[in-house]
């Protein structure tokens, strides 16, 4: 995909401190909040949200604030342990009592902050206890070095068994991202918040052109369980104190940093045991081919025989003669991805099964009709960390990838008894 | 709704035959091979097939045949244990051949004959074996006692534990239909095969317009495993033995009969121990309604909560929020359903949070604002073999409703160990 190598890492770029602090939001006492300021001048933002007609309040207000001050932020909050949704005007009031807080301890207006949040849907913020958590971790816990930023990944987390990141230097500039999310994660964003911060110097406009597209093929090519979350959030932020301007480059590595964590989320899905990752060719556009991509790492079916270890090609076809161009575009504050734009969704991808060609781990076991392959030898390549399922449509020159994980008794197990 | 009770059994209508075999197929030596086979004149017929773009041998042959007899048929032939899907050209010539050996022994055309097949795909079926099965069981097979379907409905089965039938009386009219499927289930037609017939006396355009809606309140509304199968089949058949003609009584007995059906499938799903219902009202429209049942019905998070009886009204919350307007109607022989005609696809239904409420077993749960309630008294009504959840959009007329099942690990270890 000519992406740049990733190295896997946090590395807070010039231009932010960040810090991460225990607020008594989680039962268990491990990190929950987190604070990324911006040092000097605001920094640019674009942000993706949820789709979902439950959005947090996290969501609902960074949405607004993103509107009001034009994509110029000064600081991030994250917290974890409760989503803040679906608690109505009484939540929102909450998260704005913390844009309050933070926007006092730093000197900034309340309206450049955004948040994220994750946890429980339902419950109210512990308002009490975060506020001044967060005036000790303005007043003392804000760091500058590098380190800094896994931190406030760790403080993320949730039922993720590690934290994701990843990092690219592009030329003198550096491109670093974090995220959470292993669970009620699905195209259209995952449940699933993630910041890449740069100190390149970018307008907001620009920042918003790139992230739409980068999305709609990394995060909107991410399932585990095809649940869209109430929280789904995206934060794009540009210090510009490298002082490096936009580039190619610069996009790929964002890019690049953005397929990483999608990948380290899709590895991480509650109860997976391997990435999955469909990979099409052949197809009529780019939107086709990542439909079909994703409607194979989506198929509940093909992940259980994946759990399985077992080549069962027949699920796959099913699997993609199902596949539907997804709904409309959702890129709400990042602006529309435009080689969607104009395609209906929710219409079945046209394909002919006689040209379908189907691998699983380079093993060819379908082209057009079963082909005769050695069940046994495939069964041995599947026992991998990655199972790559090979798709050719045989109709054009549409390419896309998706990813996702295997469906197993474990998932089951922690959705069953994961408590209200 | 106010449709009739129905009765669960399988009654042929009068001016059929039918009868079982098997046929070796199925390695288990269980029956395998069904045909019902109409008496005198050609019945009226009208169909539904699957949408996936990898449709079976059976589905290509038995939509080109009813183009070509204009809804008018003399046999239905079902095989299980193979579903002749994704065999190319070789496996439609296998399945012409089927319906060549049924003309020949009924003394019938074979384009008056419909087929339908489940089972693994990919396989091809074992022809030199089913075609002598057939004329041993029209030569001697064929019954037109009431009790003749029920044997039918075993011969369909493959990972269904028990069969799925239901009877209306509409006056001195039978309706009687029998249903196969419990995995690879979702809306826009359930990985299901299914018969409904009546010995009314009724033209194939009234049934064509009949059939469409009713697909679309009861088997679109099923879900278990979000997968849409190849094989997806509806046939309604109507001998008119009875001289009854068509009324809106037998259209609701015919309603009637689909819905209980398409509840049984659910009920059976593969490694379910509880029916799920959700009931919605108060949407725009019904076609909303249906969407938003659906959605909450799908989603794997309330699947395993209610397998885990938690009252965890944040994920039913999470999946009203993420409702989709169905993609376009897809009800191909049967004509477009009018109420979703013009709708367009896979965008969200707008909701207001605000306005929402939920029950879960008859206990207000969520009121546009949590509410308070005991966990412990509906986790005790929890313990029901059908868990309805109901959801109130507080928006206008429009009531739906759908059917799943709890995700359970028997379903992941059903699906993992299932053989290619």
């Amino acid at each position: 995909v000519g992406l740049p190598e990733i190295e896997l890492s946090a590395k807070l770029p010039r231009g932010f401190r960040a810090g991460a602090a225990t607020a008594g939001i989680k039962a268990s006492g491990r990190p929950d909040l987190g604070v990324v300021a911006v040092m000097g001048q605001p920094a640019a933002a674009a942000a993706t949200f949820t789709t979902n007609r439950f959005p947090s309040a996290p969501v609902v207000m960074s949405r607004a604030h993103l509107d009001a001050n034009g994509g110029r932020v000064a600081a991030l909050l994250s917290t974890s342990g409760c989503a803040n949704a679906a608690t109505g005007e009484a939540g929102l009031a909450d998260q704005r009592a913390l844009a309050a807080a933070v926007a006092s301890a730093l000197g900034i207006d309340p309206e450049q902050t955004l948040a994220v949040a994750t946890g429980l849907i339902g419950p109210r913020l512990p308002v009490d206890r975060i506020v001044p958590a967060i005036e000790r971790l303005v007043a003392s816990g804000l760091r500058g070095d590098p380190a800094a930023l896994a931190d406030v990944a760790e403080a993320l987390r949730t039922t993720d068994s590690r934290a994701k990141w990843a990092t690219v230097r592009v030329g003198d500039a550096t491109v670093s991202g974090i995220a959470k999310g292993v669970g009620m994660i699905h195209p259209r964003m995952a449940t699933m918040l993630a910041y890449v911060l740069t100190d390149a110097a970018v307008e907001p406009a620009q920042l918003r052109a790139w992230l739409g597209p980068i999305v709609g093929r990394t995060w909107n090519q991410l399932t585990v369980d095809g649940d869209t979350s109430t929280s789904d959030t995206v934060f794009l932020v540009a210090s510009g104190a490298s002082g490096i301007g936009p580039s190619e480059e610069l996009r790929l590595g964002i890019e690049a940093v953005a397929r990483s964590l999608a990948r380290q989320q899709a590895a991480d899905g509650e109860g997976a045991t391997s990435l999955i990752t469909c990979r099409v060719v052949g197809a009529r556009d780019d939107v086709d081919a990542r439909a079909v991509a994703r409607a194979v790492v989506s198929s509940s079916l093909v992940k259980a025989a994946v759990h399985g270890r077992d080549p069962n090609w027949g699920r796959i076809a099913d699997a993609i003669g199902n596949a539907q161009v997804a709904d409309a575009p959702v890129l709400l504050s990042a602006g529309l991805d435009p080689e969607q734009a104009g395609r209906r969704g929710g219409q079945r991808v046209d394909v002919d099964p006689a040209r379908v060609r189907i691998t699983i781990c380079d093993v060819e076991v379908f082209a057009g009709v079963p082909v005769t392959f050695d069940p046994a030898a495939v069964r041995e390549r599947m026992h991998a960390d990655e199972i790559v399922i090979g798709v050719d449509l045989g109709d054009g020159d549409g390419i896309g990838e998706a990813f996702g994980c295997d469906l197993t008794e474990a998932y089951v197990r922690e959705n069953s008894e994961y408590s209200t």
